[in-house]
Parts: structure tokens; sequence; C-alpha cells
């Protein structure tokens, strides 16, 4: 089985190397190859996601993916390469969970459209842009459908079984009345769940607040960006979530995270979002004995205190990954 | 001097019954029209803004706007009387403060355009829905120029005087790309200020979990919409945060919460937001010191412990307004 490892810029590749490092010594059977994407292959090159790196990630059973560096200003011919990822391999749900004290949700954001279609123009001798939003019947329904089902699965695990769908249809008449009618013809195949619809901006109010109030929410891509950044902090913050790009086979794992200027070469990066990258990974293929025992190494490792400065410590990345292996070697 | 003043639906009646009771005493030279818009309305006669209101609204000097409900799905027809208030009077800045503990940050949001220009559309078969996300150069250009004479007089009392740019320009290259270059060159006028970008994913976290961190926001109008939301819960949420919708020579004033179906018609509405909404506008029309008689007499009457439900007290609205008048009287 073949995992497909993009680095990409910034602290992008000091976590990989640890995403790497403990994939290694987890699961030996599994062939990881390194491929090139972001800002400082664009800088050498022109390209941001090179052919030969989306052919890599084509090929691969899975992908895991570090953090790319966007432009401070936008820049002719670059496009970021996560989002032409997620577009070009169709992979269409973006699940970013949650957990804290309290809380544990689930944010599901439609990948594919909204304001990410990449269609915009000028009009008017420049004075004039317009940017097309774009919502289907198709992706709407089985964004939904994939919420609905992650939400049965957490039910059965003894969470509410509840869905948020969250949209602007009181301005969106039509784009997010269309994603409403969708989501509620979903919702009747799901008998067995409760459905409540929230106003996005009342939606990020009450994730900021009262985040205990959720369960499983469903949006479409620009709101469920948002969104997921909002909930990160009550789940330790940038430095822990992770995600999952899910797509028919396939799937992108990457760090909620960026690249991190300001702290990139520096061997400080917090490794946990890309680990946890990993534990979705290693589930994700169904080693699940596997995943868990990295969870348990990363905890011991965290309670021990050996931890990031961005989480109170002063260890290095490296030291935190060592540590994580070390505990890995006394378990097996 | 002519005041509109438009209830609305739900809450909105009784919390404007609040804002004229106290403002026929502290203002009684001011005349105040009432005029229809809403839900309500539109269930009678099939429009929600009627022409009598948009005329009543243009001859007034300034408008206080309780709120209207929405209907729960898309209606043929309606339309946001709110939304379309903005448009049509060219309210074009819309002003939304909050004040709490360590934070006092004022959201700056474009009001006129963006994915609220109405315009959408459907394709193939209904299938695809399109909205045109539009940004001006024009209206970009005002807003920012809004916002850094804004920073420069809280500068003046104070303030950091910092402006935080928010965008997605990483994504929508070419309409935040436009907005973005407006903004940097309005920027260039103000030497005085300090300036930072943000993406509007994390700007929206960084408010929600660092709100000290920000003086100025300003930002396009959906963004701008979900951030003044977040900001809120910062400074005693939806039941005291009030707004101004500022246009050439005019002004609407407006709550940030909406009509509140769930309360409606029990008298428990706070009508402590619409009562910020008639500080606002007597500051707007010069009054300063009719202003500050207002906000003291709030500040007594929510010390005595005379509150609404939502903010742990067990008054009715007509209470709270009751104790608000007799602490003017006893100014005066
Ligand atoms: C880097 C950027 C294009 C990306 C997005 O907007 O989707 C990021 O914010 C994310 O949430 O993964
Ligand atoms: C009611 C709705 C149309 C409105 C908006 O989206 O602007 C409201 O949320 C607000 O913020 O004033």
């Amino acid at each position: 089985m073949q995992i497909c490892v993009i680095p990409g810029d910034g602290i992008g590749s000091e976590v990989m190397a640890a995403a790497t490092a403990v994939l290694r010594v987890l699961a030996p059977d599994l062939t990881l190859c390194e491929a090139e994407a972001g800002w400082g292959v664009f800088q050498r090159t022109g390209v941001a996601l090179p052919a030969e790196t989306l052919a890599a990630a084509r090929e691969a059973t899975a992908i895991l993916f570090g953090a790319v560096a966007s432009p401070s200003h936008p820049v002719p011919g670059y496009r970021s390469p996560i989002v032409e990822l997620r577009r070009t391999l169709d992979l269409y749900a973006n699940i970013r969970p949650t957990i804290g004290p309290g809380v544990d949700l689930v944010v599901v954001r439609e990948n594919t459209e909204d304001l990410y279609s990449g269609r915009e123009r000028l009009e008017d001798d420049g004075n004039t842009a317009i940017a097309e939003r774009v919502i289907t019947r198709t992706a709407s329904a089985r964004i939904v459908r994939t919420a609905c089902e992650l939400a049965r699965t957490r039910q059965a695990a003894g969470r509410p079984g509840k869905i948020t769908i969250v949209h602007k249809a009181n301005v969106l008449r039509v784009s997010d009345g269309l994603f409403r009618t969708v989501a509620l013809e979903v919702a009747a195949d799901f008998p067995e769940l409760t459905f409540e619809e929230r106003l996005v901006d009342v939606a990020a109010m009450q994730l900021a607040a009262q985040p205990q109030r959720f369960d499983v929410i469903v949006t479409t891509n620009m709101f469920g960006d948002i969104l997921s950044d909002i909930a990160c902090i009550h789940g330790g913050g940038l430095g822990v979530a992770a995600s999952s790009n899910l797509g028919h086979g396939r799937a992108l794992f990457e760090p909620v995270h960026g690249a991190a200027p300001d702290i990139a070469g520096r061997g400080i990066a917090n490794p946990t979002a890309a680990l946890n990258c990993v534990v979705m990974l290693l589930e994700w293929i169904d080693r699940t004995h596997t995943a868990e025992r990295l969870r348990r190494a990363m905890d011991a490792v965290a309670s021990e205190g050996i931890r990031t400065p961005d989480v109170g410590g002063d260890a290095t990345t490296r030291e935190v990954t060592e540590a994580i292996l070390e505990q890995i070697a006394t378990q097996a």
C-alpha cells in the first residue's frame, strides 16, 4: 500500500518528518513516497503542484499533506496546491473533528465547490471583480450524506446523533436555498438522527461560545473553512487539529495549521497535528489497533510534560517525536 | 429632525417601544414616525419593504430599526428588508463595536455588495446554483477609508490605531485580491495607523479566542456578518450589541440580534441593544451629553440588578425601561 507524503513549505516538512518517522516504525510494510508542492517549488519552477506530484498522489492509497505557504499577495499563476488536490482528486468531504473538555464535535465541510471553484473575473476596467459561488445538488447531497453517516456511527458510540445544517439561505436564497433543500431531502433518509438549521453568523457565534451544543455540523466550503478554525480553539488549538479529506476510496490527511513562517526552520513546530493525521490515516486503512498505540504513546509523552513551546513546553519537534518513538518501543 | 422607527417583527417591536419611550423623554423635539417592514407585513401584503416605508426612511435623518424575522425557508418574492434598506439608501458602512473586559474593538463591515448583491441564478435544470460575489474598487476604498478614519479618532482617545484587514485572497485571488490591493492603497494615506492582514478563517479563530488582539477590523460584507457575531460574545452577547449603518448624511441603527421568535410576545426581551442604538443615534446627531445621560441611566439600572432573564434577572422589558426612565428623571 502506497502513502504519498507531501511536506510542502515551512513547518510542513518539519512535522511531516515526525509523521513519517512514526509511520515507518508503526507500519513498516507501507511504502512511503515523497512529493513536492507549494510556494517553494513554485518559486523554483513556476508550478505549485507539479504533474509528478499529482501523479504520485493519484497512485497512492492515501496522502499525508504538511502545509503550504500562501504568498502574501496574489501571484499570477499560483493556485493553492491543497485546493487543487482536493478538487482534482475529488476529495469531497473535509472532516474536522474537535475534542476538548465537554466538546466532541465534527465539522463536515464540502470540499470541491462554492467560492473555491476558481471562477473569478474582472469587469469594468478592473474596477469590479466577480467571484462565482457554485453550489450543486450533487455535491450538496453527498456531503450531507457523509455527515449523516458519520453522525450515525458516532451515535452508535453514544453521541447524540444531531446534525446542524449551516447556511445563509436568508440572503443566499438561491444557492443556499438549494443546499438547504437538498440537505433536508437527505435528512429524510436518516430518521434516527435529529436535524437543526443555523444561519452561519449565529453558528459561528455559538461555536465560539457554546461548542457543547454541537455534534456534527455540515456546511458548504467557505463557511466550513471559517467554522472549523473556530472549532479548533476548543480542542487544544491549531497545534493539534487534524483533518481528513475523503473521496471515493482515497483520502488526504492534513493538519489544520498552516506553514507558520514565523517559526519555520527553528525545529520547534508542534508535531501533534501531523501525528493526529497519522492516527486518522491508520484508522482509515482499518489499523485501529496501531492507531490506538500511537494515540496512547502521544498521550503518555504529553502527560510527561514533553511538549513544544506553543503548548507551554520547551521540547523540540524532534525531542517530542523521539519520546513518542520510545514510548512505542516500550509498548511493543 | 425626523427619525423613522421601523419595529419589524417579533421582539423588534418590543425593544423599539423601549427605544422610542426613552427617545421621547430625552429628545422631545425630534419627530418620530413609525413604518412597517418584515415578514409580518409580507404575509399580509406580499411586500416586505413597502414603498411608504422606504419613502419615510429616505426622508428621515436617521432610522431606528428593530428586527425582522426571516422565513425559515426561501420564499418567492421575499427579500430581507434590512439588506434592501442598506443597499437602496447606500448605507455602506456597518459599524459594530464590542466593549468587554480587556476588549474594545470595532468591526467595520462593507454593507452594499459581496454575496449580498442578490445576483443569483440557477443553471443545469436547477441542479446548479450560482451566486455572484461582487467586489468593487469604489466600495472597497470607501469602507477602508471609513475604518481608517474611525481608527484615527479612536487613536486620539488612546486606542492603538491598528487596522486588521480581513480577506481570503489566498483563494479569492481576484475578488479579495482587489479588496486587498485597494485596502493597502488607502492605508498609505494613514501613516499614523498600523496595518495587518488576516485570512478570514484565522481572523475568526483569533476573534473568538484572543479578542484583545484587535482594534479596528475592516472586511467585506459576508465575512463582516460572521465576524461581528463572533465579536458579540465578548461584549455581553446579542442582548446588548448595537450597530450603525452609515451612508452619506444618513444613518440606520439596529440591534445585532434578530426577531427572536422563541421569546417574542412575552415581554421579556432585553432592550439594552435597542437602547444602545439610541445612544449611537444621539451621538451621531451630536447630542453627546444626552447620549451620556442615557448611558449612565442604563448602567445604574443594570447595577441595581434590574435585568431581563437573558442576563440573569427577572425583570420585563417594560420594567427595565421604566427604571431607566426614572433614572433619567432623577438626573434632570
Ligand atoms: C490554505 C487554504 C487554501 C485552506 C483553505 O482555505 O481551505 C486552509 O485554510 C484550510 O482550511 O485548509
Ligand atoms: C438578517 C440578515 C439579513 C442580516 C445580515 O446578514 O446582514 C443580519 O445577520 C445582520 O448581521 O444584520
